[in-house]
């Protein structure tokens, strides 16, 4: 039976600082990294395992991935990183403390930016030390100067239809390693969530989430592996 | 200019137990954590940089390729694991303690299977506990049961000739986290080394080796990124 399981990166060192991340690349907090080996334990001893994974090209959803593949004794699997994977990119709120923002710009935006569907925060400066669009690792790509949500599934969705999708058809069990916006896109489209809804639905990081499909890849059955 | 890094795995837990390990899948000693580390800081320091990486489907490989790359920032790098780029399945020596195994057949006869370029050890039997034929990650790979030096590297440099100097072909500096024999391989293959030589060639571990060559991938310069 195709399996998918999503796992959402562990603490970062600005979620502990409750600062927007988006595209920096900022790496776990110690915390961050206990989380993502307790998810490797879990799925372990549950019988989960895995022939494939994708993940971002963020150093915390990598690490993620890594810290819960060694505990599963699993670290030969091949991966395969894509920037379609990677967070949503959070514009000109890049950077900035949650704490600031509000006060400088009202709780009422902040809550617009951060909840629309469809609504992206202002653009982020190009020559902002948050700029990240001359990053060798996005050679070849056009890195947005923001995005909202309905942006970030808009890349997110048509990679799991092209790269992810095809190996679960193959019958192959895929582990996806990746951040909080990106598997909103992959749960909606999954799950068949609506606009408004998918903004509010939080994905616990370090938390495997366990999809088993049909043959169509359509859902059979969705569970949180630390609930099962 | 193509540049081919070689990186020899850190310490191992059965390096630090003198037990011959070939294809069974010990980790990293601590000290073979730092040694990775160390390196990753030692190219990051030199401003030596990489486009892909290649790496065996053995842990200690796999991860010291891993912990140098986080050192540098290059987490994101596309890594390809293949088992050509495994250390020399040491067949029946597999689990023996070097001491033990001098004592049992004498040092000459051990000398001999370890020295000799194209004379393997006994095989090793399919229902030692050592044996990792029917191991997921070979699903579809002849798993040998025993290999000389001669036969390691017959797997190992048409690897480098189909997948890595085509990368560096295309003008890529290529980072190749691997093991002392299969690297053995890749070296006489580039240095032009003869088979009573190389059978004798100390590869330092966690000491990058720099190959500068040439677009026809002749070898322009080589050293020791420690003593450069």
């Amino acid at each position: 039976m195709p399996t998918l399981v999503l796992l959402r990166h562990g603490q970062s060192q600005w979620n502990l600082e409750n600062r927007f991340t988006g595209w920096w690349d900022v790496d776990l907090s110690p915390a961050g990294v206990e989380e993502a080996r307790a998810a490797g334990r879990l799925m372990r001893g549950k019988g989960i395992d895995f022939d494939c994974c994708f993940t971002s090209v963020l150093t915390r959803a990598i690490r993620t991935l890594h810290l819960a593949l060694h505990e599963m004794d699993r670290l030969w699997l091949p991966v395969t990183k894509d920037w379609r994977l990677n967070e949503r990119h959070y514009g000109g709120l890049t950077g900035l403390n949650k704490q600031e923002m509000t006060e400088k710009v009202g709780a009422e935006q902040v809550k617009i930016w951060r909840r629309s569907y469809d609504i992206p925060p202002p653009p982020l400066d190009r020559d902002s030390p948050w700029d990240v669009s001359t990053d060798r690792r996005y050679a070849g790509v056009e890195v947005p100067e923001t995005e909202s949500l309905k942006d970030t599934i808009a890349r997110a969705v048509p990679y799991y239809e092209r790269e992810i999708a095809p190996a679960l058809q193959a019958g192959q069990r895929v582990l996806v390693a990746a951040h909080g916006n990106s598997l909103r896109g992959i749960i909606k489209y999954l799950s068949n969530i609506g606009d408004d809804e998918i903004v509010g639905l939080e994905i616990p990081t370090g938390k495997p989430i366990v999809y088993e499909l049909a043959d169509d890849l359509s859902v059979v059955r969705r569970f949180d592996l630390g609930e099962a």
